[in-house]
């Protein structure tokens, strides 16, 4: 028990207050955990595209002011009534993906899209409707549950999760999102071992892809990213190959080239962009009767994919994955634990580190081309 | 052997000399089978969207003159070097689907789209580059590798599979195309058991995806279709409910009434439509986290499918499916078992009937809604 268990904690915030401006230190209240609501004291953050994305104005859902972040790690600090699942003093990553273990999705075994907190967790409060935050007495809105750049944050208990206390939170962190997306999106596509693989988009996402279908044992992994300084970052994790669209002949679509460099086309491909024609030419890139493509990136509002049926009845298959498919309070720990053994790749992913009262920078840092992830030390 | 062995014959075929033309009975001189080929007395076909769609003219690779057809049932009148698979006096089915054996794709064990000739097939001409139909010295394309417009055809070796001599012809032809593609989408795709399946279109495919379905032991089967008069037939075949999109409240979406009514979505759907609206429709209308549509209809030159993204990265897959996945000379033997013991409907879907001589008649009785298949008799 910590003297502030029961009390509102004041301490800062990287908060929001409308869209399309930058973030701005505050002092911020954060309340006690009501019921089934947990405390984390933040140590580490990472700046996620999905972060800035509603920073910027283009989600349409965005709501303001808001406290984001949803890629971090910390130290319970007290817990409400009826949590079971953490104690005082647990190191936990809070999940964006919640896992209840009791709705229709947590239950049908073929999903890790929990239903128990969407709902309210859509509309940026706790799931009795109400905010934890306040700055100067007005309510700020909660982040896909996590609100991670506070200090102090409050999430529901089926979104958090307990890992081993060895692990460095400053890494860790990192299986909030990026990491386990990339990792559940090919460990949970059985097949991949011995097949060949076009990643799209050379981000943090898509080198955990690369690192990952290496790990299973893709026989051939190609990186097609624009940015043509991805080539030894995607080289370095695991890819054999690397493609600029860009350099390509005048007209010829990167599908077209790849299909004709595999000898008809992939078995699996990922779109690691958010971009849709890119996702198309996933698609299309991928093997007849066989290619399954599967569509990790989150476009911007509105955007369609398009592409002509015949693709679909001539054997590929369009799919797509959230979170990696990872049921968080279930799979983390062996997630962390294959990261403490040298199984999964972290560290690398760290190019960019930045205090709380410069995360601004960080989201500055993510725009520039040779950055992987930004950590934000929250201390 | 008969005395018709390495001679030419000449019969009777429906020639479509361009496109949007009704057919034409004609005299036609038909080649003896070269190496590796079989020459057949087709006795009984179908007639199927796909014959139509070249005939109209809106296939833009339709080649003309040409001679339709590719649901046929027959018996071999000769073989030419080298064919080992069938013999003379065989019963056989023409496959439009080939299966070689050899080739990348047979091989790969994932899918039934057989390399081999397609690239013949596909140029209307048999493996050697040639056609065997002549008219007044002209010749004529061949359609789909298999041509069952005429009284006899020669196909590719591997393009065709002797089934028991048993079975009637008149009703077993329709397991060349139609029963057979709805049958496999169904049986290949894990899961259906105890589900809840939408199917989109209750034409001869629709029916047999609804049979099947119900088979297989679908716990719910939704049959959607714009003609009310397909209620009756669809809850013959086993659906469970008969959904009419036009009978909706204006401006319900019919994926929406689908997931009001199914409590988030159906567990898997089939469009055997052809149109790319209903596609959408068909994909959305599945549940979130695991729902998976089926694109079976084969839809207008050039028409594109398209969602939002957000559709599949929450855990809906777009797939298609081909002949039904279905390889032909070693899977078909089964299915003709399977419908002797009265485990695959056929029957049922024979409505109309007609001679060749008025086989444009049987194009007319297609377009007719309360026609399932029509059956040609072509002595
Ligand atoms: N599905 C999920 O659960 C989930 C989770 C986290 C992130 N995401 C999404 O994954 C995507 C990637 O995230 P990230 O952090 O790796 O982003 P990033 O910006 O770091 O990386 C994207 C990469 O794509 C490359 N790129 C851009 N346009 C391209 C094109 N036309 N062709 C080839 N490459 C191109 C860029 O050069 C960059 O290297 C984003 O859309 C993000 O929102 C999804
Ligand atoms: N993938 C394959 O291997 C394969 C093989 C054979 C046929 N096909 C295709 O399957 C499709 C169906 O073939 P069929 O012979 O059953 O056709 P059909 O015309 O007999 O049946 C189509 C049905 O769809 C209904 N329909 C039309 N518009 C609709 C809408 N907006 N909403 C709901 N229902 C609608 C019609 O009323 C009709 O009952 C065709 O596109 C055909 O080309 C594909």
């Amino acid at each position: 028990m910590s003297d502030t268990t029961g009390k509102t904690i004041t301490c800062k915030a990287a908060v929001c207050w409308a869209a399309g401006e930058p973030l701005k230190l505050e002092t911020v209240q954060v309340e006690p955990p009501r019921a089934n609501e947990v405390r984390i004291k933040i140590l580490h953050t990472g700046i996620c595209h999905t972060d800035e994305y509603t920073r910027s104005g283009n989600d349409p859902e965005g709501l303001f002011p808001v406290i984001l972040g949803h890629e971090g790690g910390g130290v319970v600090e007290s817990i409400g009534e009826g949590v079971t699942s953490v104690q005082v003093g647990d190191h936990v990553i809070p999940l964006y993906t919640a896992e209840c273990r009791e709705c229709k999705f947590c239950k049908s075994g073929k999903t890790n899209l929990c239903g128990k907190v969407r709902a309210t967790q859509g509309k940026g409060v706790m799931p009795d409707g109400s905010s934890r935050f306040k700055v100067d007495g007005k309510p700020v809105h909660h982040f896909m549950g996590t609100s991670t750049f506070s200090q102090y944050t409050v999430v529901a208990d089926v979104s958090v999760v307990a890992v081993d206390k060895k692990a460095p939170l400053d890494k860790v962190c990192l299986l909030g999102c990026a990491i386990t997306t990339s990792w559940g999106a090919v460990v949970k596509q059985d097949g991949i071992k011995g097949s060949n693989v076009a990643v799209f988009g050379v981000g943090a996402i898509g080198l955990g892809v690369i690192n990952t279908a290496n790990v299973v044992g893709a026989s051939r992994i190609i990186a097609v990213d624009t940015n043509p300084d991805k080539e030894s970052w995607a080289k370095k994790l695991g890819a054999t190959e690397f493609v600029n669209p860009k350099e390509l002949p005048e007209g010829k679509k990167i599908q077209d080239h790849l299909i004709d460099i595999t000898d008809g086309g992939l078995d699996f491909t990922f779109d690691c962009t958010g971009n849709v024609h890119v996702m198309r030419s996933a698609l299309e890139a991928c093997h007849k009767g066989w290619g399954v493509s599967t569509v990790i990136g989150v476009a911007a509002a509105g955007q369609e994919i398009s592409t002509r049926p015949f693709q679909l009845v001539t054997g590929r298959t369009w799919r797509g994955s959230a979170f990696g498919g990872v049921k968080g309070r279930t799979e983390m720990p062996t997630l962390v634990k294959d990261y403490m053994d040298g199984k999964i790749k972290i560290d690398e992913y760290v190019t960019h580190t930045q205090k709380l009262d410069n995360i601004n920078g960080g989201f500055k840092d993510m725009h520039a081309g040779e950055c992987i992830r930004c950590v934000v030390d929250m201390s």
